[in-house]
């Protein structure tokens, strides 16, 4: 493996990416993998882990996915696109770690646990989403990754990779497997177009990269502002305020963004205008995106040959660790 | 796939093979191999999961379990001996099935319950060895199995599978997957020679298939019998008396043995003319065995060489299923 360091990171295929995902994640990928040798995973079999009744789902997602990265600016010549349940290599892994980790630990991974309690699923939840921070340490480790970009809240997988790791290269009397550290990205989440704190599919605030002109439109006019700001000659609210945070997120001009904030703190400026405003600097934003999804999706066999020829570059990587992993726990059998 | 009915089974690789295995399976595997398309895996994965901190010891018996099934009669033109951890699609079914199962299911087991209690592991229990029921789901449902033999502790696992069979078909509409039978040994178990109701590789009470000719001598020397059968004048008891069992189990001349049994219970029959004759029949038994296993451990390449071919072939047989499994659940992106 060459000396250039590596991120993993991905999603998981259960939608379209919107500018949420964007600011969290897609914008930091388009710049990194100028520096890092990147692989970006469509996580279909961990979407699986709750999504088992919905394969369809999954299924389509990953073009849609697929299509946002490539239409956002992630480069197949630069950056890995791959499919993971295309890489046996990675449940084989998850099969070795599994027995490296208690059941005790599970049941007390603190993102899990969280998740469980938000998704509902009681004492039902699938074994699978149970144990997928084993198969996450495997997606990692894999590709002997020292970087993975994760939000706050996923800081316990992170952890427990290296807890794998750890006792792996202890246990085998090796050193195959490398620690990583978890990227916390700046700007963490970008609020939802109904004020909530995060933007997510099942919330339904989101403005989507494939949006039209139109659907922009209307979702930047429906947006929440500040709720005591009734009339134009009212000071209003810019702090916590999503058009705002927008604005900051994606426009160019800091003067006029400025000046924006100023007059709106004053009192004197309606939030139309400045909505109209917003989508002006959003529309330019994902126009180019827009048109370079269209194209692709007018040839979808050629995003298809990005993903195959991806994941077989992944699981070559993949193929490597694994070797070396087998070697190390002595079931290198036929040499 | 052919019309033949298939079987699969298999041992875990933590110890050479013992006059128990025999009765209770080898014995039933070499007369079946006629009438079914029978998959014997060694199952090192599955060792592993309660033997993660000794690879070495998995590795070594993988060897000796092969040994003893060539010695014993197994013959991999009719039986394909594999190796489990070489077949990655194994893991990937695994992968797919631990989402089919609630934790709460996993959690209440009975076997695996029997199990960790046994095995003392308490709260510290592998996270691998809480799953290997879905594991052994992966490995039936891989060959289509529709007989698997097994103890009738292991019921559970039996009907863990079919759940998994049914629940896959139903959610993927699909009949990929096949539900399978039990196959229960009538001659279940053979006790130790300490009188235990179980011949054991961890209660060290076994004969094994390759002990020589002394060592046999010596463990039916001190094989525990009835233990107020004090003088040789005494009536002796035959019903649970480990001598005569190993007799009914490995003798031909019935006729003797009735003579033996009825001398014994009569009084006037010391313990030691019992044994010097069960010496003899297990000694005439294992002698064949002994000896084709010495064969073999002279050339190990050659039994290596069938451990490859087996596992090639299973692997292939596994992917054409892992195929099926993948197409219902829409995952065959590449076509």
């Amino acid at each position: 493996m060459s000396d250039q360091k590596v991120i993993l990171t991905g999603d998981r295929p259960t939608g379209a990416l919107h500018l949420g995902h964007y600011v969290g994640s897609l914008k930091s990928r388009v710049e990194l993998q100028h520096e890092y040798k990147q692989y970006i995973m469509i996580a279909d079999a961990q979407a699986l882990t709750d999504n088992a009744k919905t394969p369809e789902k999954v299924r389509e997602n990953v073009l849609e996915v697929a299509l946002d990265y490539l239409a956002c600016g992630i480069d197949p010549k630069l950056s890995t696109i791959f499919i993971q349940s295309q890489l046996p290599q990675l449940p084989e892994l998850t099969q070795f770690y599994l027995n490296l980790v208690t059941w005790n630990r599970l049941k007390h991974n603190p993102t899990v646990k969280q998740e469980i309690s938000q998704k509902g699923f009681g004492e039902s939840v699938p074994a699978g989403f149970m144990t997928y921070p084993i198969s996450q340490a495997a997606d990692i480790t894999a590709f002997k990754a020292s970087l993975v970009p994760v939000g706050e809240d996923q800081l316990p997988m992170i952890e427990q990779t290296n807890e794998i790791v750890r006792n792996f290269n202890r246990i085998y009397k090796c050193r195959v497997l490398w620690t990583c550290k978890a990227h916390i990205p700046k700007v963490g989440r970008l609020p939802g177009i109904d004020g909530h704190a995060k933007m997510s599919k099942s919330l339904d605030n989101g403005i989507y990269l494939k949006d039209d002109e139109d659907l922009l439109r209307k979702k930047v006019k429906k947006m929440y502002t500040d709720p005591n700001h009734l009339r134009v000659e009212d000071p209003g609210q810019v702090e916590g305020n999503p058009v705002f945070i927008y604005l900051d997120a994606f426009g160019h001009d800091t003067k006029k963004i400025q000046e924006l904030k100023d007059h709106y703190q004053r009192g004197g400026l309606g939030d139309m205008v400045v909505k109209n405003y917003l989508f002006e600097v959003l529309n330019e934003f994902l126009e180019p995106i827009r048109k370079k999804r269209k194209q692709l999706e007018n040839d979808k066999s050629e995003v298809m040959s990005i993903l195959k020829a991806g994941s077989e570059f992944a699981a070559n990587t993949a193929q490597k660790t694994l070797d070396e992993v087998k070697q190390a726990m002595k079931l290198n059998y036929f040499g």
